[in-house]
């Protein structure tokens, strides 16, 4: 058994290289050197099958994420199911698992089951929490526990891991000395941090890599380099304790393609939105163009209700920039776990922030589909504006809500342009279809 | 009676110039200097005054407008009242009365005396309407009643006007050679082109313009230059149609800088994001920087339904370009009048763009409800994490649809990194407020 990025330097365009590029609309040649340059990973892991196999990386479609899972305060499995299945519907390429109450073997078992998109999970969070449910003391989890959950986790099937290996004791110790606004506002990255400030211990997944490594190159999974340092507030944003870890992740990127293991690497957070290509540049060439997974960014800490938008806002920038995957933000972020109806929320903000950058990066392949919703408004082809649009249910009931007498819609009624200049259809003022 | 143009390039601070001064916190002295260079409106004319005069222009907060009015379908006054009031409540610094059903004058003077911020109007409309009532013809309209509408309305207290008077015969012919996918998209534009092209006649807001200044004068209104030929696609985009349009555009402006009326001008309209930065920097240079007023832009096509998403990363990044007035699309756009709900999430939406380009733009002036938030945050006050944001009736909603026993929220319960890292306060990881 080999992997992706092995068998694309050893020449080989493997059955999922094949699968993606056409998907993609890229020779499979293409394909195979970025994927053995490490700029593009195929999220496909060996021991599970996926509906298809997912490209994320240069020249790709942006993709974007969705996170579910139970809390502490809710936990209610049909629900989750439910959000997936809805993130799934309304476009997400893949679907990660961020549970933290319940049985979390059993529900990640099923999530794997039931969600046929590739799957990623944060191994921390169970270590941690296993270590709560027996100790009553997060801070005894062992580091033997932590991988054995890793490699457990990649054993069910999980195609991509958050794993926030650059954080370090010593950047740790940075903001002792200089205290953040908002300290560590990743959840893995504080659970990571409380473990080696109180064990006085190096980071395990930074000091046992070489193991990681092995595990993931076994099991052919993707590392997600996790950014436990991102800023959660504008005030933190582009600090030298979130690129020092840059820094780190950036080597311990070279460490992973010289193992023949897949990475991409994960950024901010809460950035100023003239940051945010700065932020994607520095990554693709601290990280030689590894691909650039957001979360957000968010560009402003007041949207609280409405962090889906904050979120396309700097999805969109980032993802013009170079950046490649997003994960959405939904209108709960801040305030509770998310509703279906937020989830809904969120994936449609993240995917026209992916959609309005890939018209810059990708032009033709994907602007058609404007196209085609343009014509269709021309000619006030409403069945057409419906199922060209990224949610037909509710385009068809705010359409339908009222009816306009005049075919246009109850906005302009007669003195719908498109009515008033079909009058001068022999002055051809509109392309007509 | 003078303009605030005039009076500012007497050196004269005004009473009006000195309350935006003070709002904006500038000087005065500043101030009148962009008044007098037109790089910076007043809007406040000389026949109504309102709750307090707005600036609009360089180094300003960036300003958002709604739209609201009645249609052919929908006819219901209090409903408009009541979306205005909205709209108004969640941060629009203007609004629009677009109404093209029932009695056009006694709308606007209810609006005039019910609401108290700048009120816009597009006079063509209710030129273009009456002589659609009269006539059952519209391109019937004579030039007199146009302007005699014109002049109504500015007696009524109007304070901005958008018209579209960079619209030519010329560049009508153009389109007419060179069909545009979706033609003229502007309502006003395409009363305006179909009444050109029956009567094979010049756009009499264009031949006429020296009395439209003289009236505009008069009342010290502030002329906002329509853009007529704005893309209603993706397609139409940054074509020669806009790009003549606005070098007509920028001749009018210095016409009307020489006669001391203040103008402002409007822009586009659907435009990818790789060309937004383009087009205001265009703007700014050809109008040599008089304010800019952009209707979104939107940068896709497909997101009916969600088109404030869509504008609200347009206008973020156009307002951080230098864009100084933005106007809000709601999720109704391309679909139907909007409910009163969608005027709420549109002003929002654009309440954001504005905000996160005005952090770039005024930095500290601004960051500092950013900054509140997140120290809020940081030691879980909801009560102000609640007060700071947008929309508290909808953050408090949210937060509290079940309630954590943590005190933190149900999204991460006792495993709040909040919680985790105040355990370990004395290493102040987070910088304790």
């Amino acid at each position: 058994m080999t992997t992706q990025i092995t068998a694309a330097r050893q020449g080989t365009i493997t059955e999922e290289v094949r699968k993606v590029a056409t998907e993609e609309g890229l020779s499979a040649e293409k394909l195979r050197d970025r994927v053995a340059r490490g700029t593009v990973v195929i999220v496909c892991n060996n021991v599970k099958e996926f509906s298809k196999p997912l490209g994320i990386g240069e020249g790709l479609r942006t993709k974007i994420n969705a996170n579910i899972g139970t809390s502490l305060d809710v936990c209610d499995l049909n629900l989750e199911l439910e959000k997936a299945k809805v993130a799934i519907k309304y476009g997400a390429d893949t679907i990660m698992d961020l549970s933290t109450g319940g049985d979390l073997d059993f529900i990640r078992n099923l999530f794997l089951k039931e969600v046929q998109v590739p799957f990623g999970t944060v191994p921390v969070y169970q270590a941690y929490i296993e270590a709560v449910r027996k100790d009553k003391n997060p801070t005894s989890m062992s580091v033997d526990d932590l991988f054995r959950i890793i490699e457990k986790q990649m054993k069910d099937g999980v195609a991509f891991m958050t794993l926030h290996c650059g954080l370090t004791l010593d950047v740790i110790n940075h903001i002792i000395e200089h205290p953040r606004l908002n300290g560590i506002v990743s959840r893995g990255g504080a659970f990571l941090a409380a473990w080696m400030i109180s064990n006085d211990k190096e980071n395990p997944l930074y000091s046992e890599y070489e193991y990681l490594l092995e595990l993931a190159k076994k099991y052919d999974v993707v590392l997600s380099l996790g950014d436990a340092l991102r800023p959660g507030s504008l005030a933190d944003a582009s600090d030298y304790a979130q690129l020092q870890e840059l820094m780190t992740i950036s080597k311990l990127v070279k460490r992973a393609w010289n193992k023949g293991v897949q990475v991409i690497v994960e950024g901010p957070g809460h950035l100023p939105l003239d940051q945010i290509e700065a932020n994607v540049k520095m990554e693709k060439l601290l990280c030689k163009g590894a691909p650039f997974y957001l979360l957000g960014p968010i560009v402003t800490d007041i949207a609280a209700g409405y962090d889906h938008i904050a979120g396309a806002i700097g999805g969109a920038v980032a993802a013009m920039a170079g950046a490649d995957y997003l994960c959405y933000v939904t209108p709960a972020e801040h305030l509770c776990l998310p509703s279906i109806e937020d989830v809904r929320q969120g994936v449609i903000a993240s995917k026209i922030a992916a959609h309005v950058a890939d018209i810059v990066k990708l032009g033709k392949k994907v602007i058609k589909h404007d196209l085609d919703m343009s014509r269709a408004r021309s000619i006030l082809d409403w069945e057409a504006q419906i199922s060209l649009s990224l949610d037909p249910d509710k385009v068809k009931e705010m359409h339908h809500r009222i009816k306009s007498k005049s075919g246009a819609c109850t906005m302009c009624g007669e003195l719908c342009t498109y009515i008033i200049l079909k009058k001068f259809q022999s002055k051809k003022i509109i392309r007509m279809p």
